[in-house]
């Protein structure tokens, strides 16, 4: 029987990487007005993985990954409009509104009469703490968990702090390399709920699957359902 | 008796102040190149002030906010290798040493061994997390609390979290502001341990602490000695 539930928020709850997706298109069209045959994407991806360690995941790193790409590619001619558009960018992304996925409200409300539910998501802290309150779902919510990344470790530590057996924990996302693999390595239950789109840093080979036993729903209304069944688990 | 003991992280138990002033004296020099007679530092703490609610506390926030000080002020002259410039500042606060004040390792050490204590700071999550993995203090702590805002709600769902009283919690800490008004308020004890410096933001007018009863030692040695006394209360 499952005595505590965690869910993901980005693209589990709420939809995130189209705001993503569309300011990486806008930053590509963007500097192909200074370098038609860039290639802005690879180098924006590059430039993140290799900030990652200093900024972390979250929108503010994000903004600075693309200040410093758009400076890299067009080696001091930059014009600092560019740079105050990007930052424009972040700012509407850290305070647009919450678009929650279909079904959402619903799937937390009944789960949340049945288990204590917590929120477990990377980024940054203010961001996702407004982002919650914004989504008008924080009522239902135990506690927030945000951390600065999702490994086994991580979601073990979480696990033991809430005095629950890894095995009657599960955790549901939309991110194999975040939400279920981690989540399983440490003992738990993983649901994973697929969403339309994937940051490629997200994605995981297939061999990493191999073995690795986790659910797969494709719509959070079947939710509730399906942690009845792992009663009997 | 204490049962709790919550210690700040910034300028109590490692030099951060420092970073900060010295980065604004660079780009205040810097921007004097584009126009002598600025008025940047103001203006840069006016932009932070603005921008708190969107970027939160810490580095990241801070080099976004010297970025757009830098384009408001020059009118489109910024040239991009000062934005790079102020980038790369930002990265070396992330990943600087980290030089611990006088006597901290001592004192910390001595508290661990008498009582549970946690690390309870705000700024960006991931740059306080390495901070204290930098410090070498980590294990002594129980727990790390990274959070968006120190104000009395805050300290009271984490007093309540740990299953404390709220009089035998006491927050430690350089800032009049953050750690010790919204703990007294928050019904806590709180100590403070002054630093030789202050953001402007984190001061507090003198009113504010009219009837407010609170510990103020001079230097960090003298915090397990004082708590002894506290349990006496």
């Amino acid at each position: 029987m499952i005595q505590l539930v965690g869910l993901d928020a980005d693209d589990t709850l709420w939809h995130n990487e189209p705001l993503f997706t569309s300011r990486r298109e806008q930053f590509c069209a963007m500097l192909a007005r200074y370098e038609p045959n860039g290639v802005a994407e690879e180098i924006l991806y590059a430039t993140e993985m290799r900030n990652l360690r200093h900024f972390g995941y979250g929108v503010k790193g994000f903004v600075l990954s693309m200040i410093e790409t758009a400076i890299d590619m067009t080696e001091g001619r930059l014009q600092s409009s560019d740079v105050r558009t990007i930052i424009e960018w972040g700012r509407e992304m850290l305070a647009g509104p919450i678009r929650l996925l279909d079904g959402v409200a619903e799937a937390v409300e009944s789960l949340a009469r049945d288990y204590p539910v917590i929120l477990v998501t990377k980024g940054d802290l203010l961001d996702q703490e407004t982002k919650l309150a914004r989504s008008g779902l924080g009522h239902l919510f135990k506690a927030i968990e945000i951390v600065s990344d999702k490994n086994a470790d991580v979601y073990r530590r979480l696990i033991e702090r809430y005095g629950v057996p890894a095995e009657k924990f599960v955790m549901v996302g939309n991110s194999l390399r975040s939400d279920i693999l981690p989540a399983v390595h440490a003992g738990a239950h993983a649901v994973h709920v697929p969403y339309e789109m994937s940051w490629a840093h997200e994605l995981v080979p297939p061999e990493a699957l191999a073995d690795v036993r986790y659910h797969e729903i494709s719509h959070i209304r079947d939710l509730p359902g399906l942690l009845q069944t792992l009663r009997a688990v």
